[in-house]
């Protein structure tokens, strides 16, 4: 039986309920906690949300470092070991989540449940007639392990998906783009553009004036991806100009999004306070325990992340 | 070739879209449209939202009376002609429109957007965890040709999810119950109620003060049935004692709804503008064309209406 010596540092995620987690898989693992670890060198794998302040240069038979989060943005680079192989969290529960609120987000839009919360408080009754799921395109960016299953998900539900990412991918039902070009052509016809790509330098700022140009007008945004993908400011034109309708913002740039920023009071704008996404311990650590194991046996991990690409 | 002499009445349906839609199926067909039908005994098929003024008493040879709605509460029954079948409308579209819009409600509630729409216009960030579907309980009301089509998909979606009805069903995947203590058993778990029931004498005002009390604390309703069911002050109270959390009214008694009714400015409820199941002409003349053709033959039609049962 495997006796790893985890080592855990999260500010967001329980130390407790990780243990109570993993010693299911694990009932002999030594678990250490915090920025103090008492006997670095036995430590096999780092589950970490944040590295510690003094980094992990003193773990010297490091063989993993496991992110706690489905992104590594959070990691400094710079300050990872080298020749660490690093994984980022993939957690059942995490994307069927974000399904979820991606499901509710879109049939809000598309039933245009938007328009309706403000006729409601206006008392107005407008008919706005109502189309079917097909006749309602949506474009997702990001088509990894969960724009991927956002896709195929919104797909089965009957409406017209594309799906951008950086390189060219396959998928049953869905339009697929890549590259500048193939972004101009799916933003043009998306009624609804949801955002769940990871953050990199590439992707930073990529909600920007240039893209809401590109979108087809009236399109509603949904982000689910990180706060940084989006430019504030050029939402908040391009809401103003007509280009854009309606958004519905999951994350950002500083959170929780402070009392004075005019997305609150926005009539356009839905601020959810970072829930599309919800890792239960429980869950994730099926797919931990799987990658600690493989760890311990040398073996590559499972959703292993190239730290220059950022995913 | 069928000639068809179709008589059609409705002062919400467009005459011209339905002539169009009927012509694809019967090119050589008469068409009458209004209070005052000019030959009257020639004619087949009266197609009908409400019947003229007069009654159909004048249409000697009439074969079927195919009702404009999914349901038949607008047509008076002692005004119909006995003897002549009854049948109200089935279309694909509609079906999948009051689909969606359930789904859309249904995912509202289910990601808690009713709370965040009110916490991004109060400024306030709070965090709420999302659950998954199958921790979410739906109950269906009426699981007939819509009720049963809700019910099936939110079942799909991984809802937890039961119906009830006058007579009891079997549906693969559903908690079916029926009578007053299958109802009472059926709102005791239901973390959302969803009405479809048709209007009949017995469902009138159905969701009232003794519905209302059987159902779990906190419940959130959505009645996309008719405005009848409901006893609007029984759930203004119902929310204001915190048994009911919100609800979602399509329908309405007095529609347009007043502008001085309490529902539009009580920030628990969202009013929609009867928008939950659509029509078009062209969808549905498909099944009222089959309908045509049936009584033109002489078969028993299909969406048959029992005029005394209502439905």
């Amino acid at each position: 039986m495997m006796k790893p010596h985890i080592y855990f540092n999260s500010n967001i995620d329980s130390p407790e309920e990780w243990k109570a987690a993993l010693s299911q898989h694990f009932p002999n693992m030594q678990y250490s906690v915090g920025e103090i670890c008492d006997d670095p060198d036995s430590v096999d794998v780092a589950l970490v949300w944040k590295l510690p302040n003094r980094g992990l240069a003193d773990f010297k038979n490091l063989k993993a470092v496991l992110s706690l989060g489905a992104g590594i943005n959070q990691l400094d680079p710079a300050r990872l070991p080298r020749h660490v192989p690093l994984a980022r969290l993939v957690d059942d529960s995490l994307t069927q989540t974000m399904v979820e609120y991606a499901k509710a987000a879109t049939f809000r839009y598309h039933r245009k449940f938007h328009l309706f919360e403000r006729q409601t408080r206006e008392a107005r009754w407008t008919f706005v007639p109502a189309t079917i799921a097909r006749d309602t395109s949506v474009g997702v960016l990001g088509l990894g392990e969960l724009g991927g299953a956002i896709a195929k998900a919104l797909a089965t539900e009957g409406f017209n998906v594309s799906g951008w990412s950086r390189s060219q991918k396959d998928i049953e039902g869905i339009a697929t783009y890549c590259g500048q070009s193939g972004l101009a052509e799916m933003l043009a016809v998306s009624d609804i553009v949801i955002n769940v790509l990871p953050l990199t330098d590439d992707t930073r700022s990529i909600l920007n004036e240039e893209f809401f140009v590109q979108c087809k007008r009236g399109a509603c945004l949904i982000n689910m991806g990180r706060g940084h993908h989006l430019v504030d400011a050029d939402l908040l034109a391009a809401i103003d100009a007509g280009q854009i309708q309606a958004a519905t913002l999951d994350v950002a740039t500083v959170e929780p999004l402070p009392p004075a920023h005019p997305f609150w009071m926005h009539p356009a704008i839905l601020v959810t306070p970072h829930v599309a996404g919800i890792s239960t311990p429980e869950s994730a650590s099926v797919a931990v325990a799987q990658n600690i194991r493989r760890a311990l046996n040398g073996e590559p991990l499972a959703q292993q992340v190239n730290v220059s690409r950022g995913y």
